[in-house]
């Protein structure tokens, strides 16, 4: 008989780095109720923007609407970069920790590209239902202490 | 007897990656025909500076060749920076489609590099004689609607 | 009996990406010990900014503490974002070459992030006690001849 196995490391990298890729295009395309779908229920996250930490799918997706429309009334397109990404070897509970750079560039209509921020984004990851979410996501800005 | 398997994602986004390195790498040292050769044989590519797509090898390459003359001639480095890249699981005919985000970095001699343009390229990736290539790209910039 | 197998291509990929991604942010954090332990001990770093390529832990480290400790006097964070790499496969003594593009970000309290340097990073890397180590490092700048 075959034992069950944990997914070896590299599958495991290459299923965050598909989940990251996808969450940052339907943020940046201002999909919101998809995007807050990728957190879990009560998912929590702590933007650099916001005072206190965000919970929960409604206000996930009601913050990233409100982002969305504001922008696109400007004309402008921001893209969510995520790079030199680490992902740890899961935790004795399963779930995950990745830290990556996240650049944010805003662009508007004929105009060049901005590097508007310059971020540190940790996250701690979970399976649920057999897909990979957010559980809380820890975001930091370079310009700020 | 043992059934011949398709690789699993994990390799499939390893070899995605390298592939599209390499090419990104030849694309910006100005190695015209062996970027071209990354492409099939009437691989089609859809930039937004062309009026219409480019299609096959002859044309990509001479593309390529003419605007790295010009950029050599002003002393200026381009760099296509992909991240963000989101590997779709192969479609039935082997086809492989995959989003991503490309910074252009354009730099001249003793000046700061700059960040020229914010794109989104959709590929779909075929292998042929056990290499991959583009079949099609599709590449839109943010500062375009 | 088994035979023991090299590992495959993804998980070389995907061990690779931790190895820079960890070191990189050990890098921008200051870490100047940790930051050349990823080194081997005689260790080749070629940067941009020396005449001569600096060799071994304790210069290594000497160089990062020293600019660390600038840039904490001046306010300014660094990032180094890794993009766009290509791992070969391994050489027949074991070692493996990366060929990378890196932006270096610089950003200061309460202004925007600064693209500062567009550079092509060349590693060969080598596995010692069961971890990945920087033997050699080639680093060029875009603005540079």
């Amino acid at each position: 008989m075959l034992e069950s196995v944990s997914p070896p490391y590299a599958s495991l990298c290459a299923d965050v780095q598909r989940f990251h890729a996808r969450q940052m295009h339907l943020l940046d395309s201002g999909d919101a109720e998809a995007w807050a779908a990728t957190f879990t229920e009560d998912g929590l996250f702590a933007p650099p923007s916001a005072p206190e930490p965000i919970r929960g799918r409604a206000a996930l997706a009601a913050g990233v609407r409100a982002a969305h429309e504001e922008l696109a009334a400007e004309g402008e397109t921001r893209r969510h970069l995520l790079t030199t990404t680490a992902v740890a070897d899961p935790e004795p509970d399963g779930s995950v920790r990745v830290r990556s750079y996240v650049q944010v560039v805003a662009t508007r209509r004929a105009e060049a590209p901005r590097l508007l921020l310059m971020c540190v984004c940790e996250d701690v990851l979970v399976v649920e239902d057999g897909e990979w979410k957010v559980r809380e996501r820890y975001v930091s800005r370079d310009d700020r202490p």
